[in-house]
């Protein structure tokens, strides 16, 4: 029989898995600093040089893939993971370094979206008038344009490949200093650059050393007029309408973004003194509303009134008591096919391992038992604070409350892998990994073990 | 030379931290069966039990001694806890187990004051208005009375060596019904009792199967005829100045107050529509307030305006790169030699661990890398949502913020001890074991290992 020849290319990928295979250490290494995207490539059913070489018992080759970033999250064609082939093999030390490697580091745990901090907020300025002053003139000051709480911005049709779409429209000083005539023009102070922050941020003139200041406008002038102070063309403002146009930004300004709308959407709707409705007064460069009525109660003393409101949101993956599968719910709304985590508002006097237990049960019937705080992510939709848990269940019976959710059911690990790991499902469509939820799915199903 | 001759309890004591010592562990398990609080008593130089089977490699007798709920926390006349002694004398697998002890079981992380659920909120009843009706009028439903936000309760003189001071003052319909004419009286409903709660909380009848619902009242009726509606002498309310006061509940009903008091004092400052300055009326039980203006945008769908307001704020124990020292600030507000953990609010577009970093580094000019959730607690002063962690610093220079705190200070984890375990300490006060900066704290001394 004659076999085909293989490609160059295929060649070395089998010449690296067959490495993993026999445990060839020097081999695996020299062909991975010739090659480095070898790292995660797949043979015959899908398996990765991680999975052949915890399949075969080679630790130091296992700890060789992982500290060259070795994804653990792909499973071959009957969907199990590496830790899945180490567990099943016996191989109790590979398994247990594929359940235990540093979350941050592994990437198990990435940088979420909406989190990145690009600007230094350095609030102790807000309350200074003459710094403030003097930044809003700068030449290098950067402004970003919101139509009442919609940024300006311009899409990217250069770069098809890339997730990132939307790119928030700058302003200098003179394109905008009109604006701050109107009194219903917002002007919020975001931060400074910080010092260690990219380039691509904004260009820093030679000689320069004060990193610019950035400040978001939100005018209600006509969107029609304000659009013709863009040179370039593409530029519209986004109405996050399907809601997953705030999702297309680059992680730089994604995090800008979060800060900026979730202040000015507070604005828009927190314009009354809520003490004795008189109107109020901007100050603290738009992060504080003052009331005009000097008689008001909400001058004496601090109040929580006169400040942005942040809303917490606990958001839990809940885990079978069997840890083999998780329970996802999904609502009237949702794209057809789509499952999440169940989420809720904490209320007030509560705490959060009580909140995530009580939203389980109200929602789906299912009761908790342990908790376990994941990670956060703010949501500028419009100001909450996204508090991720693992929950494990301590029962399994499912009695859906229908004025919250439309279904909730029970998936197991091998169903999630699928989806997560192949993309769109029609049975079961994950949300988008910019969100909290997508985040805490992966995460189960990369640390099964040690929960 | 003679030697005085030792008491029986003495005796028993002595042998029993004997045992510990030889690692007697028949004879240990006996003496504990006969008499269990002997398991903290300290011998010479305030050595326990525990720290004698540390210091002396025995295991079994520190497993066993754990499993009977042992305190881990005792320091010597050397400052010493039980891991320090394991560690020094290079027991590494007692240290280990002494370290790794589950915290909830363990008592290192308790359940925090104002956490206790004693009541199902039961929050799809909210919108059900014939059954809240009927509710009312039961003749076992419990209600609490409030003063505007000041709960009636009762000071309990009888126990003096008993932590609960106060205790809510409860009514039946027919003490309070008369106030419900009054437009401006609010009405909370608080949940039913939860049907596993102890009966301390009130006293079902024989034959009824429904567990009581418990509302507030917040009324702006004179305090003194308030005052008369009770039997009892000794009633008053409460002004919660100095706050303290507010610690003085049992844990059932601390649970109950937190969830009350944050409810009325959203309703307090929160009469006004702030979205267009118009009256609001109350809804679902009082967890809803709707704009009286027909007109208002705040109708049209969902708006955070309506419903009442958690602040979430984040509260740090920050551990020196050494892991040997923490730091603590004080406010010039705090009494003499009190010093606590930094806190603050999170800002709109932050997560949990940014918000961690940029406070620190504001209030001390400390560096934060590392950030881990440790536990929550709702803090209802008025309605603000405490998310403990604990952070390690990346740098050790402090440079106060004179606008925030008054001082910062590192101190050594032998400071710290002492001052937790011997009480009031001149130099170093520490907050009160309801807050959860005391908790934070004593976890970081329990755990200090497993950072």
């Amino acid at each position: 029989m004659a076999s085909f020849p293989l490609s160059a290319k295929e060649e070395i990928v089998e010449r690296f898995l067959d490495a993993a295979v026999r445990g060839d250490l020097p081999q695996l290494r020299m062909l991975l600093t010739h090659t480095p995207s070898l790292i995660n490539q797949t043979g015959y059913s899908g398996w990765t040089a991680l999975m052949l070489a915890a399949r075969n018992g080679h630790y130091n080759v296992v700890e060789a893939l992982l500290s060259h970033g070795c994804d653990k999250l792909p499973v071959n064609s009957s969907s199990q993971t590496a830790y899945d082939i180490a567990k099943f093999w016996g191989h109790s030390h590979i398994s247990n370094l594929l359940a235990q490697t540093d979350d941050r580091c592994s990437g198990v745990l990435p940088e979420l979206y909406f989190c990145r901090e690009t600007l230094d907020r350095q609030s102790d300025k807000r309350t200074d008038k003459a710094w403030l002053e003097a930044q809003q003139s700068d030449p290098n000051t950067v402004y970003l344009l919101f139509s009442n709480i919609n940024p300006m911005v311009s899409r990217c049709e250069e770069d098809k490949s890339s997730e990132v779409l939307n790119k928030l429209c700058r302003f200098r000083y003179d394109g905008v200093k009109d604006l701050f005539q109107k009194p219903t023009t917002k002007l919020i102070f975001l931060g400074v650059e910080k010092m260690n922050s990219s380039s691509s941020c904004s260009q820093v003139q030679e000689g320069s050393w004060e990193p610019p200041a950035w400040f978001a406008i939100g005018t209600d002038e006509d969107a029609t007029e304000l659009l013709k102070r863009c040179r370039g063309k593409n530029c519209f403002f986004t109405t996050f309408s399907p809601k997953i146009d705030l999702l297309t930004f680059s992680e730089e300004e994604a995090g800008i973004v979060a800060h900026a709308r979730s202040v000015l959407v507070w604005h828009d709707r927190y314009s009354f003194c809520s003490t004795c409705g008189s109107g109020t007064s901007l100050e603290e460069g738009g992060h504080k509303r003052r009331c005009l009525n000097s008689e008001c109660r909400s001058l004496k003393g601090v109040h929580n009134t006169c400040y942005p409101r942040v809303d917490p949101v606990v958001i839990m993956l809940v885990v079978h008591p069997d840890r083999n599968q998780c329970l996802l719910g999904r609502k009237k709304s949702f794209p057809v096919g789509m499952f999440s985590c169940l989420a809720g508002f904490i209320e007030p006097g509560e705490a959060i391992e009580d909140a995530v237990r009580r939203e389980v049960e109200e929602e789906s019937g299912v009761k908790v038992g342990l908790v376990r705080y994941i990670c956060s992510q703010p949501w500028p939709m419009p100001s909450n604070l996204m508090i991720g848990c693992l929950a494990i269940a301590t029962s399994t019976n499912i009695k859906v409350d229908q004025n919250e959710i439309e279904e909730a059911r029970w998936f197991t690990r091998q169903q999630i892998a699928e989806s997560l790991h192949r993309g769109a499902n029609p049975a079961l469509m994950l949300p988008p990994s910019q969100t909290i939820a997508h985040q805490l799915i992966r995460y189960w199903i990369c640390k099964n073990a040690n929960l």
